[in-house]
């Protein structure tokens, strides 16, 4: 195959800067959370170059926004998926979800150049922004794609409350992304770029990672109920402190990890504490706990060992224990035509490419098991993710388009069939 | 001396209830943070009711009401003044200051109604509600009753904000409560009648705690400082996790009180996290720790340890650390002659009264040094205070009011001075 896109595109800087100008921090990251005036105006900037690009927007009823452009030239031809998300953590990096979304949109652009030019596609393409990937406002992450596939209500989803009340359906409204179209069907596979946010590509001296298999994920929302007291004439022995309930816990499942040296992630990165005054002994603490492993074994005895830390916690600060959620998502391998392509893909383009796990969750995980699907990683710098110092270089930016734009490439013309895209049959 | 108070005055239960309207909560209890709508409300009845008895209103530039009121019936009398605060705790208690508050003008109404049946005083009454006694929504606390006395200056008590980045000038401003009066001169002494908040009055069998001494408290803000990192793919020793620090420094400075039982009381009570999402290591926690105690050298032994834990957490957790304050509040004795008076006043009244400290920090407390001051507990039902369930009986209330009326009586015709009013001498 010859190539359609020249060393370098210089439209993906352009199209990168537009993204990273909506709710830009004064670090050099975005703050652009999910339904806010910022997540709107990058909607916005997502919208407008699909209509310049000559495709048809929809906006499905969470809010997620799908760009279908017409390659195939004629009716019923299957959909080749692109997709990501423009939504960030508080304070977070400009490239986690937008980078993906920014090079969907170039593949894209260089795909319609290239049927104008003449090249011949067995099927349409279509790219997401989905909405909420990462369950920083609204909670669960991966709402948008999650409800795309059926694993949520659409009016569950629109109904859930960030930490001030709001709903994401009130949220999506007043930026004017509460969309009524229906969503594509489901595609013949979906392809997804993302950063690395680790290491194991830079150690290992690769441009590409190839997603073979999710980590697990074990997440619990536990909530410590005790009795609000005067900090002062209080005695120590009767005081029930839902605060001190979740000190001890974030100390032991921090401890969890030490068990298994680099095959067990723990954390405790969110609490809501009330009354949350200096003079008063906090009566309710709510927690979010996360676990994760490659290993199902370790994952549950982990898990196991989480739920046990929240127990004696509570019993030993005198408070009361409710779980309001506890979440797994399972140890999965990724389709291997799907990875094959992609590494092939890699090898047209001369970028190194290894196999690696994803340990985060992505969009791409919520489609797994519905279609074929591929996720690929570019190197983070330094590993830095969820932060504004957040950084991947130019040149692997360039390398993510040019392994994405060959492989989508390849499954416009087979019919969106990794197998036949590996082989370069047409359907 | 005869007696001008019936055993009962129903006026006080009908004055309390008003102000417990201001802001009820379903469990009971108030919801009346300072600056707030509902604090709005109940100021404004503060200041009716003062009008209503023919007192004059001085409202000062943080926002402390003043109710002034003649007796002595000559120009320059000296002050007898009698406060305590009407903001409460989140969720908090309706008795918690406002028991105070509306004893203090029940007693102003029976000398008004004795002078004009002929009694005569050689002092003027004051009746003071003193702003953000409580530090909940503002910190510190005992903010008014420190302005007052010059430990704050004015425009640095305003400039004070809360959580959401309001001031104090901002919030009395919004409620109508940013006054341009002058604060009363300094009185001849001050007297405070508050709920205990603990047991010892109902475990000794008393109604009336004449207190004694302050406990010792440090008060120590800190902040742990580390980075932002994506819980997931970051690799547990490259964390530099706030949330773990604070947790860590939570659980030792439990652990401290132990060293001593009974005899140290220790919380960290209230906690700022962010970024606070449930993905993100948290890069930033703010605490607020207080250790309490009577023994000096015991409460500066449980301060070091306090600092060296927060030092600790943080090398632990990998983070830095800032103390952004550090205050301590000594342990002192309250005036003997007031406490004699007190003491007095409650034989005569034929309620029993024991000594007593006082843990927690009240407005007297702020005075103390600046004039005489005395301050009396009555009992708490359980001990529960800064909770909705919070209790003091009718008996002890009018138990209460009674004390209070007959040493402000003795107090008056004395011309402030403590001495004086034990022997009964007009000035």
């Amino acid at each position: 195959m010859t190539s359609i896109l020249s060393p370098v595109d210089p439209g993906l800087h352009d199209l990168f800067d537009r993204f990273s100008a909506c709710g830009a921090t004064a670090g050099g990251g975005v703050h652009r959370l999910c339904g806010s005036a910022e997540d709107g105006e990058a909607r916005d900037v997502f919208a407008a170059i699909v209509r310049d690009l000559g495709g048809a927007m929809r906006t499905d009823a969470v809010g997620n926004q799908f760009g279908l452009f017409a390659l195939a030239g004629r009716p019923d031809a299957p959909l080749v998926m692109l997709g990501s998300h423009l939504d960030s953590q508080p304070q977070g990096g400009r490239f986690d979800g937008a980078l993906g979304v920014a090079i969907a949109l170039r593949v894209a652009a260089t795909l319609l150049r290239a049927e104008v030019a003449g090249a011949t596609s067995d099927a349409d393409l279509c790219v997401a922004n989905w909405t909420n990937e990462e369950g920083a406002r609204f909670r669960p992450s991966l709402l948008g794609s999650g409800s795309y596939v059926g694993h949520h209500r659409p009016e569950d989803a629109l109904a859930i409350r960030d930490d001030d009340g709001v709903t994401l359906g009130e949220a999506l409204r007043a930026i004017g992304h509460r969309g009524i179209d229906p969503a594509p069907p489901l595609p013949a596979c979906y392809l997804e770029l993302h950063v690395e946010q680790g290491r194991v590509l830079t150690e290992a001296g690769a441009t590409i990672g190839i997603v073979a298999r999710n980590w697990g994920a074990i997440k619990i929302d536990a909530v410590f109920t005790g009795a609000q007291a005067h900090t002062g004439p209080c005695p120590m022995p009767l005081r029930r402190d839902a605060l001190l309930a979740g000190a001890y816990a974030i100390a032991e499942v921090r401890a969890i990890a030490d068990r298994w040296p680099g095959r067990v992630h723990t954390s405790v990165s969110r609490i809501r504490v009330a009354p949350n005054s200096a003079n008063v002994v906090p009566s309710r603490v709510e927690l979010s706990v996360e676990i994760r492993s490659a290993d199902d074994a370790i994952l549950n005895q982990a898990g196991a060992l989480a739920d046990e830390a929240l127990r004696a916690a509570a019993e030993r600060a005198r408070t009361d224990l409710a779980i309001l959620a506890r979440v797994e998502r399972p140890i999965r391998p990724l389709p291997g035509a799907m990875r094959d392509l992609m590494a092939l893909a890699a090898e047209e383009t001369g970028h190194r490419a290894i196999p690696m796990d994803t340990v985060a969750g992505h969009d791409a995980l919520s489609l797994l098991g519905a279609c074929p699907i591929g996720l690929v990683f570019v190197p983070s710098v330094d590993g830095i993710a969820h932060d504004a110092a957040e950084m991947t270089l130019d040149s692997d930016m360039q390398a993510g388009l040019a392994v994405m734009l060959r492989a989508t490439e390849r499954l416009c013309r087979a019919g969106g069939s990794p197998e036949r895209a590996i082989r370069g049959d047409a359907r």
